[in-house]
């Protein structure tokens, strides 16, 4: 956005800032349908998936990141069955991808987070999404507590594990997850859902925000220029190549 | 217990009944010591360990089962501490252990399940340690919900996986996990905290009570005859006639 010449008025101003949000939203959009289909080729017609946190509509541009694989996944037909992880402890599973799934009509189950190795063990899951944080040029990412627990199960079964998100997610200036600052939030959302108390007073929480899932858990990271897999070094350098030249000019 | 002889007043029968429940109760709190000293033998001063469920005092007889180990190497004079699995969805964790902890006294830390992993890829780890609410003869084990996936972040750290339980606990019947049938309970403790409700109106849950960690995850089963390591059908049986006879004829 140019600040405008002088002559420039209030006005003028005003319209140049809302014709670049909009540019900035549209881009967003653009980003998550290619995003979703690129991911959606990833799962096959009656898969079973697990989900965790909340990576939808509500969560980013257009179809989201992860969910928007689900999305494009359900819309081109495929039947698939989503396993919603409920993403202790803000619970962003059980309040939003479980309203966001159920507007969408993809048939979902919630379930407590610690179920995962059993329904790998169990259920036959064909493969886990999630979202992310924050991604190294190494493929290792930073996403929503959680995540590093279910890519360990997920890797012990053999079920193909998935970050979706956008280019600009990755930050080209870190080698790796150990630089990545893990945000700790207050222990009340630990000790504490809605206005139930579930622990003794005075009882110390950890409440790590995010973990960091090492690249080799990770199955594919898929952005809006396709889907990279290891050696992440190369291929998301190479996906940052490729991506459209309108939209990497933002980057 | 006889029934007595016809001659024998009901006074007479209450009292042989209570007797037998006093000798049931000692039985049981001499196991549970017997199965805390072994276990505590396992915990490294200053460990960190992370605990699923509640087993404690609470649960179980004496000093319950894997709480019991805590307890024990507390009382010892080993400097631990423990992250306590809040262990959704009944919380038993949040609830029960982090109380039963305060008791004793022995720092503790309240997490979310999700954090199992996080924790082991940041803070060192050095051992689990669980309950068990039925053994198979191979060493299967069906435990709380989250037990196996916590199991998985385990193995895959290297972190030793133990699970503490009489030798009433093994199915001497029962060949492998693969013939424990997992009891589903009401969808209303996932969608529901308390007076929370934490999802939409009419989502569907999946609610397993417990899962089975497969032998081949589990260090050791520490019973009160002793540690027991691979391969369990070998050594729980040694375990079963190594137990103390006047116990043995119980089972």
């Amino acid at each position: 956005v140019r600040a405008g010449s002088a002559a420039g008025s209030a006005a003028d101003l005003r319209a140049a800032l809302f014709a670049e949000a909009v540019a900035i939203d549209e881009e967003g959009v653009a980003i998550s349908h290619a995003m979703a289909e690129h991911g959606a080729a990833l799962v096959p017609d009656g898969a079973t998936i697990v989900h965790h946190c909340n990576t939808g509509a509500l969560a980013a541009p257009g179809y989201g990141t992860a969910l928007g694989v689900v999305r494009a996944a359900h819309e081109a037909g495929k039947r698939i069955h989503v396993y919603v992880d409920e993403t202790r402890p803000r619970l962003q599973g059980a309040r939003l991808t479980a309203w966001e799934l159920d507007r969408l009509g993809v048939p979902h189950t919630l379930v407590v987070d610690g179920a995962a190795g059993h329904l790998m063990r169990t259920r036959g899951v064909d493969l886990c999404l999630v979202g992310a944080d924050r991604i190294a040029t190494n493929g290792d990412t930073a996403n929503k507590i959680g995540t590093y627990t279910l890519a360990l199960a997920a890797a012990a079964h053999g079920v193909p594990f998935y970050v979706v998100a956008p280019l600009n997610t990755v930050d080209w200036a870190l080698p790796d997850g150990d630089g990545i600052a893990i945000e700790e939030r207050d222990p009340s959302e630990v000790t504490q859902v809605g206005a139930e108390r579930i622990a003794p007073t005075g009882t110390a929480a950890y409440n790590p925000a995010f973990d960091v899932t090492p690249a080799a858990c990770i199955s594919a990271i898929v952005t809006e220029a396709g889907v990279a897999r290891a050696p992440f070094l190369e291929t998301l350098a190479a996906a940052r190549r490729a991506a459209p030249r309108e939209l990497a000019a933002t980057r």
